[in-house]
Order: structure tokens, then C-alpha cells, then sequence
């Protein structure tokens, strides 16, 4: 259900990210390896930081392997923050407006997993979103919900405290309808500069997550790969799973954390417990 | 801000009712002579009774005109009951989930017109939505609200009192808002056997419609027409606007008042006065 | 590379061969199990025959697994002659004029497989087209040259001989431009009465191609299986892969063969050797 | 029939270009004032130069004044050198293939108007691209045989005379299958550097056709205009139709002439009378 990935580091093009690895964003779209279904075909998004503070979003219905128009842009366009994800539906309308990342102002946010039960739960949940932010949900998924839950909780001011009281808050309202484990995700969030990333699920069985090994180790662990010294020291990935086999370049993210990629600082693994 | 039409009578091939007319419906999606907007492009959809008690819905993105899937199942499918909408965003998404006619269970409901400032009272109609029903919402539009809250309010029961509070709701919460005119529509919906269509305004300056005369005057009125002999004595249409120029054919339906056709019956014209 | 299906016989739902089977042609589009690619979401199509002696088409660009449409369509639609194509491009633009069936007059024609090196021969092939059918071709298939160049040589006349000239010159063309193996194949075609359908290669490693066992086979193995008795005798189902897994129900349909499905009659299986 | 534009100049935002103008060609695409249809809904492109001499497509079969994906490219997309264009179909198919502008190498082509009777002639213009470039071939329109056409007849030489050899060429083959008035065109193409527009037609009644006047004129006639004074000196525009009612600010390009717009040197009118 869903792949995705969230890059940080120096320009590259987009097709760099998307196309060019042995089992990248598009080709996990047919055949991905590690998520809970094979095809990612129900959509794809991309969003990008230009020279604005709202970012660039390009979303599709159409799975992410036949996009002309992704393979044309991602010639064309140089990003240092991007968010890309192919989407597998749990049953919700294939509609641009369920595709992932969704923004609200300068922030972006994706998800991997479900809100389980959700037509349960659904109309609690939105009745908890803060009525200014009510009518800007267009789409009808859950994912979108937890955004706007996690907006409302503050996700400008806290990034880790808005989002584990909209996990709290997700799961209280589940296990009040009798549902076991209300949650299962993998979420990245941005406000154009720092991204966190959580892998988190009730019931301690998470979806994968995957961040880059930082460039200077693996330069001296591979001095004679030229990939390697075309990216600048700070450059960083979160992945649902990792882009080739390179041994020692992909490092699990553990259960119930938080990653934080700030520019110019080593990322930061915290506890996400909520 | 969209066009429909309404037919039930003898069995007709679709594209008799959306091609074959001068000022047919597929015509009005590019070039309406009486919309508010000239150009109804922005998705379309039908929705008709087979042979079990579920309409069948076909509804897509694509301006009516050139949608060649369409085309063919226009050529294909014969129907005796059919809804047939051609939209025209006022803002909303172009996305299936947003196309009219909106079915639950045998009943279809499709609308022209909008619900003032919609983004203002959104949050405050979906919650006066059953709560069963509330998570059955998949689209963004005023028009799938208004649907949902008649079924809360007893479409199944008593129709034309169901739209009634609908839109005493709808004015409610709109001035309490501060919105003037909260309502605009011409809205039709049916059970698959009895059809209701409503012109009705906050300001009383409803968007158009009409009712076809009842064929026996008009072949009295019209012997030799040829087209006249092959409908039954039941058949009806209520429309956005005429499909044609014949004199006599077309009759306005009043401000603030309800069409009712019922098999078998004369249409019955009913005051609507929420 | 694509999976079909063509079913004669009684009249039948469309989603019982849609959708109902274990192994249905919408399950494979996104998990076929003997195709050359898993995923066949690259489009597909539906052909039926109604009223009229054209067929119907209903053709998308979406996978047929999340089509809405075609859910609609097939709890809606009864058919006694259908053609349906799941597709995997080759590199072909993904549009609805590239999804099979190909149309004309009263005439469907379905591929799975490919012209090798394709872009080498293609101008040497259309030229071959009847100019009188040339301005017809509206996509950039292999499979749609293959139907014309059919149509040219003789289609409606005599199929089995019409298809055979034509892979003898698709061979010869392909072969004069160094192609070792120019084509592979499974085809049906139909005039909405009979079917033929062929599975052929160059190289004699054809795409897998199954029929059903006749029913009154079937029902004396398992006299104690309903669905055996809703179907009478004539009716018939020509697969890429089978449907499910009732032992004896499917017969692998030999290389090199066409098999003539004609009403009434027992189908026939002929040697198919160009 | 469509509505194009071509801007070559300082780096402007896109959507200064397609939204922010009056009359600006998203309006266009709704309601064409000078055009032969006033609804250009049938799909759209744009074509522009990042970092590479292979420009950019963005093609998209959905009405431009609806595509959220293009608003969002507008807002973040800068660019010196662009074509877009809104299509009207004359009958040829809804696709992506089929939308301009088409490219070939750092080549752009772009095409309002059509050829009569086309059908009729496709074969013997499609025979005459050279046989190289026939598999390249990926629509159904006049518009995309026109281009290569010209590319065949030495577009990269010469463009004024390449593309004077091909309306020769459709004019010759059309009056030989008995048509009058075989071709109609504003074309505009360009190699990333020059821009050249035509203004043609067989019967001498061509689609309307307008150049900006240099900004240092406009300047002169319009001191205290502030947007006249954020464009460089080179900055031009070619248009179908003007995005503006700023008396003085268009011209005209007469019948059968020829517009070239070249960096750094005032554009040139020269007659084009194949």
C-alpha cells in the first residue's frame, strides 16, 4: 500500500531520483519488493520546493510506469527537497485529489499504510479537524485526515507532538469503535526545510522505512564509486525501501521512531511513542 | 453551471435523448443556449435502470462532446429511465467522485445551481449528514451534500418534504453565516419508478427548466411529425432547456415549484415552497 | 504483454467473466500468472455485440483493476459474444486508440504478443494496407497494422487464410530487414457469429492460449457443480490463461493452431501453419 | 480550431504567460474570441528549453482552463523560450499523441488550421516522410504529418523553404484528389533559438495571426505602464489571438508571410508564398 521517498541534499534532476536507480520510486510502482502489495499503480505524486515557499505539486491518476509527463518533467526539473509517491488504494476512488503529498502552505506530507476500519472512524475524525481547515479536504482518503488532524495539533509549532497526538488521538477513537489497531504508517512531513519521517503501528508491526547512510561514510567505504562524489555531504534519503543493493548504504529505521533531516546536521533518530 | 435531463417513457436507444436532438445535451456541454455558463465541460455522467433495482452509473471527467466511450454505449444501451448531467465546476475538482447523477442505493439525485459560499458552511451540513451515511461522502461538491442530507432527512419516504428541510437546512446555516441567498437549484431525483424535479431559489431567480407536453397534444397539435408516433403516451422529459425549437413542446416549469412523474399518471405540478 | 478472453454462448452478466472468476481477466490484470509481464495495466478494452450488427467498445487508458466504469458496465451489461483485453504495452503510447479490440464494421480483432522490431518494418507494413482502410488507423500498435493488413487480405472472405497471409508477410518483411523470429502471437478475431482464434510464433514459443472444455463434459466430472447448469451447451470461453483451477475444465490450445468457434457446432481446431 | 502562443525573451513565470493576461490562452481554451471555435477544450501542450537543447513537453488530453497540473507547473516553471497551444479536434481522436506542440531533436511545431479532406491524402503525405523518420509518427493528425513533412523536406537546413516545400507538397496532393482549398495553417516551429511563424492558406482567408510590438515602442507610447518595463528589449510574443486590449500593442501578420524572431535582432516579416 503505497511506496515513497523524501530527498534532501544537493540539485539534482529529477530524474536522477525517480528513474535512474536499479529499483527506483517508478519501478517500485510495478514491482515493488518489500511493501504489503506488488503494484503501485492507483496514482503518483510529486512535490517539489521551487523559488517559492508553496511548493510544486504534480499528481496523477495513472500509474507512475506509463507517465509521459513524469518522464518529460523529471528531464527537466532540478529539485533539492522533493517528496515522490506511488500509491496502491485500499479501496478508495482513484481521484487526484487522493494522491499523495498533500500541502497546506509551505508544508508537505505523504503517507504509507492505513487507518484500519476507517469509514468507522472517518466522520469523528474529520469532526476533530479545526473547522478554519474543514472545508480544504477535497479528497476522501485517510491519509489526508491525519494531515489535517496533525495541522490542527500544531504540526507547525511541533512537528513529533502534533503528529503523536494525531496518532493518539487516531487510535482512542478506533479502539472506541473496538478496532484492535487502529493504525499503520510510514508518514513524511516537510515544511521546505527539515523533514521527519515516522514509522509507526498499534500493533508494532510497521511498514518498512529506510534512510541513507551519510555520503562521507560510504565515500570511504567505496572510494572508487563516482555516484558517490557527485552528491554533497548532506544529501539524504527516507525510503519505503531501499533503491539498489549497495551493502551498507541503507539502514532500517527502527520501530515506533522519528527521523529528522535538518540541513548541514547528521540526522537525528528519536523514540516516536505516542 | 451544468445542464441535465431527465427521461422516462417507452424504451429508448441513448443516443436518441443525448445525440439525435438539435439542442441535445451532449450539444449543451459545449455551447448551452440558457446556462449560467456557456461551456458545460467539466465532466458529465448518466445513470440509468437495468434489470435489477441499482442504476447503473457511467460518469467520467471528460467533456461530454468529445468522451468516445460515450459515444458507444450511447449506441448501445436502450433505456426506459435514465439521468443524464453535463457539469460545469464553480470551483470544485474535476474528479469522478464529483460527477452527477450521485446514486445510494435505487436512488439517483442530480443538480444545477449551488449552495452559496460553500466552503463557509460545509463542515456545519456534513455534520447534520446520519452518520451511517456520512462516510458513504466520496466527493467535494454541494450537490453529493444536499444528496446526503435529503436521504438523512427521508428521501425514501416523502421526497418532496425531504428536499424541503434539505433546503430550509441549507438556508438555515447559510444566513446564520451571513450568506444572503444561500440556495440556488434545479435538482432531480428519483426511486427508479417516480421522478421529482424542484426549481427553487433563496432569491427566486431559479436556473431554468422545463417539462415536455404531454405527446398526445402534441401529436393533435403536430399529425404528420413522424418523430411523435413512436414514443408512448407516458414518456416525459424535464430539462435544463428545450432539446428543440418545436413550438409547443417545451413548457417552463414555475419558480418554486415540483414536477412529479409517475408511470402511468400525468406529471403533477406541486408548489415548493420550503 | 496483454491477456484476453472471448466468450460465446447464453446471455451472461459481464462481471461473471469480468470479475467473478478466481482467476478473472481484471485479477490478471495486476497478478497474471502465465503471461510475459505480471501487470497488464497498461488499458484495456471490452467488445460486445447488442442490438446492432457493430459492436460496442468500451475502452480506457486506466487498469482495468480500478476502473469504476467498467465495474458499472458489467453489472449492467448481458452478452452473448464478448471480446476483452487487458494490455501490457510494449512501449506504445498508452491511449485509448492503442487498447484493443480493434473495430471494423462488424468485425473485433484482439492480439497479445508483438511484431519484432516493430519500429524497423512498420512503414514496409501500413503501406501494405488496402489504401481505402489506410485514413482507419488511428493508433501506433503492431496489433492494429496486423488487423488491417487481415482486413486486406481478405478477412471477411475466409479468416484463417487472410490471417495467414498476413503473418506470411509480416515474416517476410522482418525477415528482409534481419529480424530472426518477426512475430508472436495469440489472435480472435470474430464477425460477431463465429470466432477464430490463433496461437502461432515464428520462433514456435507462442504466448499461452486455453479453451473450455465443452459443458456437457464437464457437468458428467462434476455432476454436483451448480454453475454448470446455468450455462448451456454451446457456450464457450477462449483464454490467455484459464480462469481457475477446476481440473479438466481447460485444454491447452496446441501452437501452431486456430481454433473455430462457431454456433452450434463443436469447436475445431485446425493446423495454423503460414 | 486551436489557439497557440510563442514567447521568447527574459525568463518569465509561466503563468504570466497562460493565466495572468485578459485574454490569456487558458481563457482561450473556454472562450476563444477570433478563432473558428470559441471552445479549444479538446486537450493542450506546452513545449519549453530548460538546461538541455531537448525541450520539455507538458501534453495533456483535459481541457487546460480545468488541468491543476498545469496551473501548478505555471507557478513554478520559468522559461525563455516557450510554445503552448489549446486544441480544438476537427474530428481526429482525444490523445496525448495527438496534442502539440510535437518535437523531434531540440525541434518544436505547433499548427492551428488544417488539411482538407484529409483522409483522403494521408497515405500519399504519410509516404513521403522519410522513411527514417515514419516510425516516429505517434498521432492521427494532419498537424503532426505536416511536421514531418517538413523535417523530412530539410526543416533543420532551411525552415522557410522546408516548410514552404511541404505546403507545396500537401497543396499538389490535395488538388490532385480533386480538393480546392487543400491546406490552411498558422504554424509556428522553432530549433530553441529562432522562432518561425507562418501565416497561409490555400484560399488566402487564414486563421488570424499576431506579433507583440517591441517593448521599446510600447514604452515610448505607454510611459507609465510598470509591466512594459519588467521585459527585456527582445522579449516577443506570437499569438493566435491578443491577450490584451493595450491598443498598439499587436499586429497583425499579414496573409501568406513569414515571421522571424531571432535573439537580440527585431523581427523580420518576409513574404511566404509557396
Amino acid at each position: 500500500m503505497c511506496r515513497w521517498l523524501a530527498y534532501s541534499g544537493s540539485p539534482v534532476l529529477l530524474e536522477e531520483l525517480l528513474y535512474a536507480p536499479e529499483n527506483s520510486l517508478v519501478m517500485q510502482s510495478k514491482h515493488a519488493k518489500l511493501g504489503a502489495t506488488a503494484v503501485n499503480g492507483d496514482g503518483f505524486g510529486i512535490g517539489w520546493y521551487g523559488s517559492t515557499s508553496t511548493p510544486g505539486l504534480f499528481l496523477s491518476t495513472e500509474p507512475a510506469w506509463n507517465d509521459r509527463n513524469l518522464r518529460e518533467l523529471s528531464a527537466q526539473i532540478t529539485v533539492d527537497r522533493v517528496f515522490a509517491h506511488v500509491r496502491a488504494s485500499t479501496g478508495g476512488a482513484v481521484q487526484r485529489s487522493n494522491c499523495h503529498p498533500f500541502r497546506h502552505q509551505n508544508w508537505l506530507w505523504m503517507h504509507n499504510g492505513l487507518i484500519a476500519k476507517f469509514s468507522l472512524v472517518r466522520r469523528e475524525l474529520m469532526l476533530a479537524i479545526d473547522p478554519v481547515l474543514f472545508p480544504l479536504v477535497e479528497g476522501s482518503t485517510d491519509s489526508e485526515i491525519m494531515f489535517y488532524l496533525a495541522v490542527s495539533f500544531g504540526l507547525a509549532q511541533d512537528p513529533p507532538a502534533a503528529v503523536a497526538r494525531m496518532v493518539e488521538f487516531v487510535e482512542d477513537v478506533g479502539r472506541r469503535a473496538g478496532v484492535e489497531y487502529p493504525i499503520q504508517m510510514t508518514v513524511a512531513t516537510t515544511d521546505g526545510s527539515t523533514t521527519w519521517a515516522f514509522r509507526y503501528s498499534s500493533r508494532g508491526k510497521s511498514r518498512t522505512l529506510f534512510h541513507s547512510t551519510d555520503v562521507t561514510t560510504l565515500r570511504r567505504q567505496y572510494p572508487d564509486n563516482p555516484a558517490l562524489h557527485d552528491v554533497d555531504d548532506d544529501s539524504r534519503l527516507i525510503v519505503s525501501e531501499p533503491l539498489g543493493d549497495l551493502v551498507g548504504a541503507w539502514q532500517e529505521v527502527p520501530e515506533s521512531t522519528c527521523v529528522i533531516v535538518r540541513p548541514g546536521v547528521e540526522e537525528e533518530l528519536v523514540p516516536f511513542k505516542p
